[in-house]
């Protein structure tokens, strides 16, 4: 049996991620590779730090992606810091909550957790509060709850560990690049963030930050690899009588020397993932973050306009909306899944369901990136609304695009006004 | 300040990776991608994990690529199956056996390790002696060790493990595809490939191979990820009552429930990786696995031939040679790094060094993939010579590309002849 060649639908992908990816980017994957120690490859692999410094608003000296999607990265923090019997607290507000608190027990840690409802963020005063309680080590919690679409604030949180020496370890993954990070202003110790969504890269790496208090936790656990290690090396490890990390492809003290500048051999980096996401990251730099957090935005509200005037509810409270993903609530009696279905193979359209409790019970729209602009909000908009016309829902036919139409021409009236 | 496009060098890769890569794999790259669940992509998971059992060789029901560079397919493996003070035994010959026995210990087995001289492999029965007296769960061991470009024959070792209730686990990132491995008829348990080395893929997936005895292992620690199991799987969870594996990125039996008909959400498969991986696959199998490995053979044959008529002397064993990687003495009073340099600096090309006690010792020349042809071996035996001339090493002049220049045009006569 032979194999033809790879022959796929050209999608528009609409779900929090993965989303379309820009074809500056696509081409970028496909230039020939380097060899890992190559200068030329190891100077890319400097400016894709340089670079992931801007994105994340940080002074940091490291900020690199791990080879691996996004949850990699965060285990890769959470296990480079977690001693067993750790002390650790998980605010949960959605499902990546719920991966967090996993993820720290299977490290041994001494787990506290706290729940709101989906839907919901924390008081960040009910999250200090719990702090000041349980004392951890860390509070490891999602900045942008995908499942739910919700936002969490986090800057009083930062403050406050920052405060009592705790450390805040946070994931972003579904928020970078799409909204405003502050990683410095918001004292955030640790920050994860993924590739297949807001920057628009193909999934497989999991761009990750991290300060020297993080670092300082790190080199008490260092660690050289046997069979390239030296006698310095080996006589500094048993001199330190920490855990070792039990990881070694997450464990970040190798990492660190692997794109630091001893430039210790660990893995292969992944070189076409890497041309990649430096094309990302140059292309969200010269958009601008302000400018390109402004179309997330735009794009989120037209949307939304779209989805209320065809007399759909949304999900969630509206005070903590990630402007990244919009949740609707599914029509009482209509299939979901049957939706999605008609959506994919009428249109080539494809929107998410949701995780746990919410499955079949609301719709998450993405407004991610290369994904996220105009044909394909109106595009969505109008296929949503025939699908359901044609699942017997009742609705109010053919204001959506008008509603999202007029949310583009006010856009361009203000502009035009400044 | 704004960056550049992405412009590279086109170099001469002839490391033992990363390598070249076909420039059809390049352009599979540069596909739009598809949503994860979307069943277009669906379909080519399955294709992809139909073809990998081709390659090695398997009737496994599990065959997938683990989204990390190859070291995280060894861990994933290692991880999924060692309960902390399980005995496990490491043969080692070279870097790469020293990286089991350290991932081994992380995750908290009782590790015996036996060892031989470097550029050497083990007589299997002195591996079947210690299997014996050891008696452990698990044997896990090299199979092409890269770093001392040696290969070690597994199929008696294979026969006792099974015979004896022993889990046989293989690395074979630096010879699957470019040498035989048949894991079914070698009785390999797990087995772990590389992207980057004869698949000619780039960095960033490693595809693993297991049977029921190792899957028999996985269930028993099978978990589902919290946000997302039901009530029936916590029940079988706490049913089982086994340790929870350490890891939940690298925890097969999450992937397993990912990949198979369950299709469980885990991570979000890296989609370009994939689309690459499935068009490396695809020209291996067109090519014809046993004629891909007389390509490697026959170009490796004419290397061999060319740095011997200029007077080289070869590193190891020539009985166990991995015919996918050659090491090269580093003539006495030559600078190693200074030679590897000129190399790269004036011809472009990239040869690479090696590891702990061989590094500055030997050059590692790689014949892999689609660096793995004939003119590649030509332009790097010529400018070797030119480079060492340069550094003044005393070889034979214009021997080395008529020596390997008799190779092909042998090996053309002999083709003809059948």
């Amino acid at each position: 049996m032979t194999y033809t060649e790879l022959n796929t639908p050209l999608r528009t992908i609409m779900t929090p991620g993965p989303v379309e990816v820009d074809p500056r980017v696509l081409r970028a994957l496909s230039t020939p590779v380097l060899g890992q120690f190559d200068p030329a490859f190891t100077s890319i692999m400097n400016e894709v730090m340089e670079m992931l410094r801007k994105l994340f608003k940080t002074k940091n000296e490291w900020a690199f992606p791990v080879d691996g999607t996004s949850r990699s990265g965060i285990e890769a923090m959470l296990c480079s810091i977690i001693e067993p019997g750790d002390k650790v607290l998980v605010p949960i507000f959605g499902r990546f909550g719920h991966l967090l608190t996993e993820i720290c027990e299977r490290y041994g840690a001494d787990v506290y957790t706290m729940e709101c409802p989906w839907g919901e963020v924390f008081d960040q005063q009910a999250i200090i509060d719990e702090i000041h309680k349980v004392k951890p080590k860390i509070t490891a919690m999602v900045h942008g709850e995908t499942s739910t679409g919700r936002m969490q604030p986090l800057h009083k949180i930062g403050g406050y560990c920052r405060k009592n020496d705790v450390l805040l370890v946070v994931d972003a993954v579904a928020s970078v690049a799409g909204t405003d990070i502050r990683v410095d202003e918001w004292f955030i110790d640790g920050l994860i963030a993924g590739t297949q969504k807001c920057l628009s890269v193909p999934s497989g790496m999991a761009p990750i930050t991290y300060n020297d208090r993080i670092e300082k936790v790190i080199a008490s656990r260092k660690k050289v690899e046997r069979g390239i290690s030296t006698a310095a090396d080996k006589a500094e490890e048993i001199g330190r009588g920490r855990p070792m990390i039990k990881s070694n492809y997450l464990d970040l003290s190798m990492l660190q020397d692997y794109w630091g500048p001893r430039r210790l051999n660990h893995h292969t980096e992944a070189t076409s993932m890497l041309y990649g996401l430096r094309e990302g990251l140059r292309l969200v730099l010269d958009e601008g973050l302000e400018t390109r957090f402004e179309r997330h935005r735009l794009h989120e509200q037209a949307l939304v306009a779209g989805l209320q005037a065809m007399g759909l509810e949304l999900f969630g409270n509206p005070e903590c909306k990630l402007p990244t993903v919009t949740c609707v609530k599914v029509p009482e009696r209509t299939d979901a899944e049957s939706v999605r279905s008609m959506m994919l193979d009428e249109f080539g359209i494809e929107i998410a369901s949701s995780f746990g409790e919410l499955q079949g019970k609301i719709w998450r729209i993405g407004t991610m990136g290369y994904s996220c602009r105009k044909e394909n909000i109106l595009f969505t908009l109008g296929a949503l609304e025939a699908v359901l016309i044609r699942h017997h829902v009742t609705v109010a036919p053919g204001k959506a695009l008008q509603a999202a139409l007029d949310t583009y021409s006010t856009a361009v009236k203000e502009t035009i006004k400044l």
